[in-house]
């Protein structure tokens, strides 16, 4: 539509470049296992990412140990990464350079400095001593049989600084045998027509299928000067998933990648078909974490085809396209209609209809359930986030859950004390009185803490009875105080995230201004939200 | 630098319109009460933002208590938000038109329909009639002495569509009397040169300085395309806080005023003098919503200016403009260099420098230290989060840390039962052992739930002594389970927020098998690191 798109030339093929295993790695809480690498690369050559740069070996273990046991690729190739060598030293006897060389990786990585005040002040090396580590480095790489990349650190700061001394930089490294040059917007406050134009001006001395771009979010324009690279010829997209890295992170590939697709109608090495996997790929990096995805997401977060407004959520009911700028199923993700305080009655017939429950538009237990919703709601709950637990208010509204078992009452003691021997132990303990069918029955067990021994007490309570229950696990516990507001009082809400051996996984909540309440309520959700889709009748 | 910067005039004033009090109040899981918004509307107009779009009247009972108790403004406009009128009625006669109308806020906004396919569709009235509807509303608006802004509902899907009839709804606006007219991004898909290519054409019927931008994020481009709008010559940007919104959300302006200000050279209603309020503004959205701020934010995440790589924070102690793209404090934002895995010995020492904390770089406990740093970490404890609690181990290693109390043993029990009127009740005791100086002793105490019992007989035995903590506050209290990996046992790990009478506010962790433990140990830092930092000597 516009003149640089008009530019651009659609179906050109894009490389999409990984760095979210050595990049990434440099996030704030972050830190990755070799399994956890391994695993992230094999979901990346999954998908159909051309190259996974995996670590750099030689600066710590786990990064050597990855590069020894990364299984072979089916599409993508690896990347080592490193730096040019050091001052004063041959490229041969450079001890960093010869590590990065020593992995197994078809292709090698190496970064340098194209920014003058950086090679004065960080490195405090003569100039023209700078590009030779460049020149040296990259030929002796390239003599070693690897496909060389060269990062062109602080690239677009060195070319407003001095554009003649960065491009020397990044001709040296292409003159010595460099098949890509990576222009890197390492401080990431340069803006996209800035990159745009910037990268113009290089693909006239070096052409644009030599090019990659390197973006981080300082601005909140990775993603964008990306794109600008691209149209301004640059043919690599370096980035991690879910824009992992430093600072603000890196540029975005799981935004990148449909916008390349999908709209500016770029050949990848994903494809239509594979593109499906994308939001799988998302949240296995989030798993690994153990951090919840982020629900905002560009195209694959959980709200990202949410409709939360009555007036958005009944055009959608009428044509999708009214409210969503593609399909989601395109990236593997799913239109999602909210309960919520806001929500009006198109909303909850919409997201009965999903769980399957017919029901007649005018029943007025829809209006009583929506009320029941917003008390809630205003109480601490906050069904967005459980929709197990919704389901279940929802059905028991419309009558229909069987009471499996009936708490009497509960106590529970924590005892942090020396034992016989002097060491110091804790000891949780939790006794039962509850009704299953028409026994009462009392029951007592020890668990790691205190919820862990009322859900022990509880499955003894109910396994014989329910023997589904032996392959429910629970997988996460979090615990959240909600501060007084508006003058209610404090309140503690309580999530369980609970799976069983059918492979589903499920959240329940409980809220009550004591944990141990709120902590039965969301185990007694999680509890009965499995019998109930097990098909299990009360006894 | 580029061709398209070269024609934005630099020094032309943007005007800044908020709407996280509608628009973004729109968001999974967000919901404001009248006391949340009054306090937002304050700071945005304490910041100099032009516009405060403060609600819908007539939608919700919040919004209109929001009008009816909004406090005078010292800059900004509030704006009351609404449709316009509806088929085959007249703009008097409208009750939507009427409650905005009624609203008491000087600026009114109202949305309408740009696009062909939405009219006929979602909306199902004759082309002709829709624009009519425009027309008149906004005239009515008008006669009523309000300022006018027209919100082009997805004007960019409907000018690709069909550009004639989007151009008609907006001249039938611009005719009518609106002094703004805002095109809105709806749908979020379009990309930053679709947005300046379209801006720009639109700005040949109508001037720049009456047209606004409205963007949302769905393919992460929502900054992007709000300053490509910019540079193709609109004057008003509209977004929302730390960028909250529906799906992906909306434009962030958080981001957005100083990309304007500091690199664009544009003036707000801001200036260089306020700026520095903006990292507060964004906090304290995130405090109203009770959730925590995300680190990772441009300019204003506290990962923003973070140095975590040993080679970058060298560099930084160098010269700051080496890695960072501007001064942390001109958005009120500092420098982090962090503690964690990747550490090295640069990060410590700077680390131990800001603490206050002088010590021999060579000295050898620095390096034991880091190890447990490495050690801890490993089990769970994750210091980025936790400033306070990384500052005792430090202390602690370097032997400066009093012994204020040490526990022999707790007992905690919590019992739900039925009391003796039949209701359901939950009482939570703690018992501690505990020695104090050298005086040993037993406490008793009850709480809301096991954690505020246990904190409750700490301070019973300890205030006495220590009297300062009677300004001790619990603000927040958070659980993890850290699921197993790499073969490690499940932990729980606890953070608690404390603040005191003196404005400081600590984080402290605690990780254990048990709970209960992990809670001891985060209450045990935070009353430590209290007492430290009032000077207190061990009794």
């Amino acid at each position: 539509m516009s003149k640089t798109q008009a530019t651009t030339a659609a179906g050109a093929r894009v490389y999409l470049y990984d760095t979210t295993l050595r990049d990434g790695a440099q996030t704030q809480g972050v830190d990755f296992g070799v399994a956890d690498k391994i695993a992230i690369a094999e979901a990346l050559d999954g998908l159909g990412i051309d190259y996974i740069e995996a670590g750099w070996p030689g600066a710590n273990p786990t990064d050597d140990a990855v590069f020894q046991s990364m299984p072979p690729m089916s599409h993508a190739r690896v990347v080592s990464f490193g730096m040019t060598r050091r001052q004063g030293r041959s490229a041969a006897n450079d001890p960093g350079l010869t590590a990065v060389l020593s992995a197994r990786a078809k292709s090698v990585c190496l970064v340098g400095k194209a920014w003058d005040f950086h090679v004065d002040v960080a490195l405090g090396v003569d100039r023209d001593e700078n590009l030779k580590m460049i020149r040296d480095s990259i030929a002796h790489a390239a003599r070693n049989g690897r496909e060389v990349l060269f990062d062109a650190e602080h690239f677009f700061d060195g070319y407003a600084a001095n554009a003649p001394y960065a491009m020397q930089a990044i001709e040296a490294a292409h003159a010595a045998g460099a098949r890509w040059i990576v222009l890197c917007d390492t401080n990431g406050g340069t803006l996209p027509d800035q990159i745009e134009h910037v990268v113009g001006e290089v693909a006239k001395k070096i052409s644009g299928d030599r090019l990659g771009i390197h973006c981080h979010n300082d601005t909140e324009n990775a993603v964008a000067n990306s794109l600008a690279a691209v149209r301004a010829g640059a043919r690599m997209v370096q980035g991690t998933i879910n824009g992992l890295g430093e600072r603000c992170g890196n540029a975005n590939l799981i935004s990148l990648i449909p916008t390349l697709q999908l709209k500016m109608g770029m050949e990848t090495g994903i494809g239509r078909d594979r593109l499906p996997r994308l939001a799988e790929v998302s949240r296995l990096l989030d798993r690994r974490l153990n951090r919840a995805s982020n629900r905002h997401a560009a195209y694959v977060g959980e709200a990202a085809f949410a409709h939360k407004a009555g007036l958005h959520a009944s055009a959608v009911e009428k044509d999708p396209a009214s409210y969503e700028h593609i399909p989601p199923e395109a990236v593997g993700n799913k239109r999602n209609v909210l309960v919520s305080d806001q929500a009006g009655r198109a909303n909850m017939l919409s997201r009965l209809r999903d769980m399957g429950i017919k029901v007649d538009p005018k029943d007025e237990r829809v209006m009583r359930l929506l009320d029941d919703v917003k008390t809630k709601e205003y109480q601490g709950y906050a069904f967005d986030d459980v929709p197990a637990s919704f389901e279940l208010l929802a059905r028991r509204a419309l009558g229909a859950v069987p009471q499996y078992f009936a708490l009497d009452r509960f106590q529970i003691q924590v005892e942090h004390r020396h034992n016989a021997k002097g060491e110091l132990v804790t000891v949780s303990q939790a006794t039962i009185k509850i009704d299953v069918g028409n026994e009462r029955m009392m029951m007592v067990a020890e668990g790691n803490g205190p919820v862990d021994a009322l859900d022990a007490a509880l499955r003894k309570a109910l396994e014989p009875r329910y023997p589904s229950l032996a392959a429910l696990r629970l997988l996460d516990y979090k615990v959240r105080i909600l501060t007084p507001q508006d003058g209610t009082k404090a309140v503690t809400r309580v999530m369980i995230e609970s799976a069983d051996d059918k492979g589903r996984h499920w959240a329940t909540v409980g809220v009550s201004p004591n944990i141990m309440d709120a902590s039965f309520m969301a185990l007694e959700d999680g509890i009965t939200f499995k019998l109930l889709h097990d098909g299990v009748r009360a006894s």
